[in-house]
């Protein structure tokens, strides 16, 4: 049954069977794969985004990114991103992972991609979208995912993964 | 507005002003505060958890921990967790970050702590909860956080931060 619907997720409660046999209802959010983005403008330089995030009321640092539609792949959903928020076109776009944000609720999995080769386009925000975008050395992004200076999980995850070679 | 609730989330429907004073239609998932713990069983040895989740109706490779009621403090549940899911009292639990899973939707913050000095006392777990715990070295689960082998953002997130000086 769904129980709610929004634009960007929908609520669905069932009865699940719990691999003991057991019946319990549970309340899953079905939401649609997304797509996060390090850009890389040289070798030792990424783009990250900041957006403002009503759920939790401020600037979050993270990586630009969407969700993916039905009529897409996640790579031409990274692909047009990148684009829509960032103002870039890469010449490769190479998947690294997929994380799962929060499955012990939602169903949505999160694909990170490197983007290489890189060519400045126009950046066309989404009316409400709130983006600012900032260059950053790797290195220093790494460090901060790895002190806890980055609280959004996907990000510092997909920093840390690109970056464990580094010092 | 409160379009929907269940045991573990609401959802709140608002109108929200954004940062450039567009007045937009936002659900937000609302949700208590989170813990997860990673219990060094030795210096070279932490437990994880495997736990069905229905919602990706798979098992996935975690870390013990729960919901923070609002009579206690996260570190309150990070030790009542550590000892009902895998059955260990510890010493020392100490907080390394505090990161949101999911901040684009959800107000949910997750504290991650370490736990160390543990002693064995025994488990109890929730109806429904189903959780196979294993030992694993702490330098083969940061190698798989690294490689995109454990899909658990938290998780990989918070594993890359205790293991960054490991090779």
């Amino acid at each position: 049954m769904i129980a709610f619907k929004s634009k960007k997720f929908k609520v669905q409660v069932e009865k699940v069977k719990l691999p003991n046999g057991d019946l319990v209802d549970f309340a899953s959010i079905m939401r649609r794969p997304g797509t996060s983005i390090i850009p890389f403008i040289d070798k030792d330089t990424i783009l990250v985004a900041y957006q403002y995030r009503p759920a939790v009321e401020r600037w979050i640092l993270n990586l630009a990114g969407g969700t993916v539609e039905e009529s897409e792949t996640p790579l031409q959903n990274a692909v047009k991103e990148l684009e829509e928020e960032l103002g870039y076109r890469a010449k490769k776009m190479k998947l690294v992972a997929k994380l799962y944000p929060a499955p012990y609720m939602c169903n949505e999995a999160e694909y990170i991609f490197v983007a290489t080769g890189l060519t400045k386009t126009k950046r066309h925000l989404e009316k409400g979208e709130q983006i600012r975008t900032r260059k950053i050395k790797v290195k220093d992004a790494v460090r901060m995912a790895r002190t806890g200076k980055i609280s959004d999980a996907i990000t510092a995850a997909a920093l840390m993964m690109i970056g464990h070679g580094l010092k």
